[in-house]
């Protein structure tokens, strides 16, 4: 199977769930007091949009990475790209829970935010399966030296286990759990792990053609 | 016609349908009740997202398999194409459905199933058109011999089979029928049928390029 | 400008467009009657699926042939391309607006059916300009013949008039007039104008590559 | 990194985008007056909609024109882009409040009003970020003479400059503010800036491929 139309597919999955991330910013309408007021009540609307956004950017831009290095597509690969994409288009209903949520605050809060950590969580542990599986087999072009396989995991393991935190602090407080969740966004657009440094490095040698 | 526009117009649909999959999950806002009960109350719309997930991800898996070994694209197989597309979209429709209804049970619960095998069954229904297609004049880069022709249509017609035994089984139980549409997606991700595999393994000889 | 991105754009559009149609399926959900009544009251929905899922999927092939003949893009194709998705992407809109109002009846049908009309009248419209922008200045690989202009010019302002007629017929009778809209989109399943077979067939020549 | 998976992915939000631009012609539905009258209240919704479809077809001609110009794709093009995209996502969210607050007048009216020129003047900041981008370390094939550089920063300063105006004008008149929108559709519809236009021509040269 060629990687074309799997990248095509993936692709039109990220486009699709990154634009009904602004579903969740639609205000009430007229009838429910002022649009001012209405736009500022929903300022946690406008935050988690952002946040996801910039989330599922990030992805895409890693899955690309991990993609262009991959030499034969198969029925694996297929099973935890779907994996994958079975959490990123879990994001928009997450997002949109956050946004309705954030504001009145108590345990509705909490449990919103917590579900907003669980989706990313399922989310990296999808893409670290599909780092896992590129190690072996012969299945990329550039391979990542066996010496750097177990540092490779342990910066996966940890951008996991952010994810676990961000549900265990939601329920001590909302707010907090949820802003971790745009710093590790913020972390992830400045930051690479090397293993994808190296696939976007090999890559960035054939950009010419 | 070529097959590039073909699949990347297909791609498309089954990436829209897929994610608006998650449409479903959404829960009432705000007080409607708290929202971890909302979020376990709607326990059968995350089944079925997932189930419907994976059967829209074989589905679009087997359709790249068929036309990668399709050689010209006639304006038969746009029209079979379009037949197999009307009942994808309509997936999350019918998920959406299942969601809404199967927890209340009751008669409503049994139509909503069957809806949603009725659907499958058309959608099976159009791909084994396309597959009939694909043995005939030529069309395929690698013929199916002729001795598989019946083996390979009676797989397809007990895929067919299964979808209209969850229809009968709705009205006798609707979650049992429900539960075994998510057991014929689990059976597929493991296993394809031996015209899809011979078309893939053809392909995957060219997935060097 | 090359061509490939004005087709995957428009191939999104096009798919975009075609799943939402499904939208206007869905029912009220749990509590205004039961399911089976609400479906069957909802029949108009799904006639008006059909049809425009089939009109969306005719157009779009008419739209990859004329393309699949162009030589170069300039701006003038770019922006009557523009006008004829302005229209395609309305068509959810005015399919959801029949399946609302066909079923209650009364001057509110009529409207939605003539709404219907007007939406593919202006597509046609929109397509007819693409297609005299294809006949001058060398913009095509295949140039259709002179003396066949003013042929497809007739059939295409035929095509646009039925649309016209659509619309007038509504506000004597909303089904009839809707059910004639089924019957084009039949006609065009099956047909195509000598100017678009022209441009397929020139196209199918080089399908091997 | 190469350019056609930016390319494809952006293709699929701004056709994802461009198409849920019709989501906010959706009238009430039965029992809420007649549709005539629905529709005609629903003028404003009409005309946003035209307007935003031709402002979002006119950034993606850009974007094209901006993009196939580019050598290689970095790490800093894909973060500006998806600045940019976070924009256009918002377009469908922010026409939607026109169509809707429009009408009734107001402040209301004019928040809806100055809403959208803020999404535009985000959308525009981000295009002309990426320009600026393109102009430095050899990122194109075809390079802006140094001496043109402010002429055309100059150019971009006066889009974001008019939409800055819409702003600050719907607080005087939201029709007038908005109608200053469709203004510089219609202006961009038939004019480009000369980066884009030398952008656009060096690529027709490549256009026979």
């Amino acid at each position: 199977m060629d990687r074309g139309r799997l990248e095509a597919f993936s692709d039109g999955v990220f486009a699709v769930a990154i634009t009904l991330l602004a579903l969740s910013l639609a205000v009430a309408g007229p009838g429910h007091g002022s649009l001012a007021h209405l736009l500022a009540h929903r300022w946690p609307a406008f935050v988690a949009y952002v946040i996801s956004f910039f989330t599922v950017g990030i992805i895409w831009v890693n899955h690309h990475a991990l993609l262009s290095n991959v030499v034969a597509v198969d029925r694996v690969l297929l099973f935890l790209n779907l994996v994958l994409l079975l959490f990123v288009v879990m994001i928009p209903f997450s997002t949109g829970t956050v946004a309705d949520y954030l504001s009145p605050g108590g345990f509705d809060a909490r449990v919103a935010v917590a579900l907003y950590g669980a989706v990313l969580a399922g989310m990296s542990v999808g893409f670290a399966s599909m780092f896992e599986w590129s190690l072996h087999g012969g299945h990329t072009k550039v391979q990542l030296p066996r010496d750097q396989w177990w540092a490779a995991r342990r910066r996966f393991a940890a951008g996991g286990l952010v994810y676990l935190v961000i549900i265990g602090l939601a329920f001590a407080s909302a707010p907090v759990a949820f802003a971790l969740s745009g710093v590790v966004a913020l972390y992830y657009v400045f930051e690479r792990t090397p293993a994808i440094r190296a696939a976007t490095d090999s890559d960035s040698d054939l950009s010419g053609y």
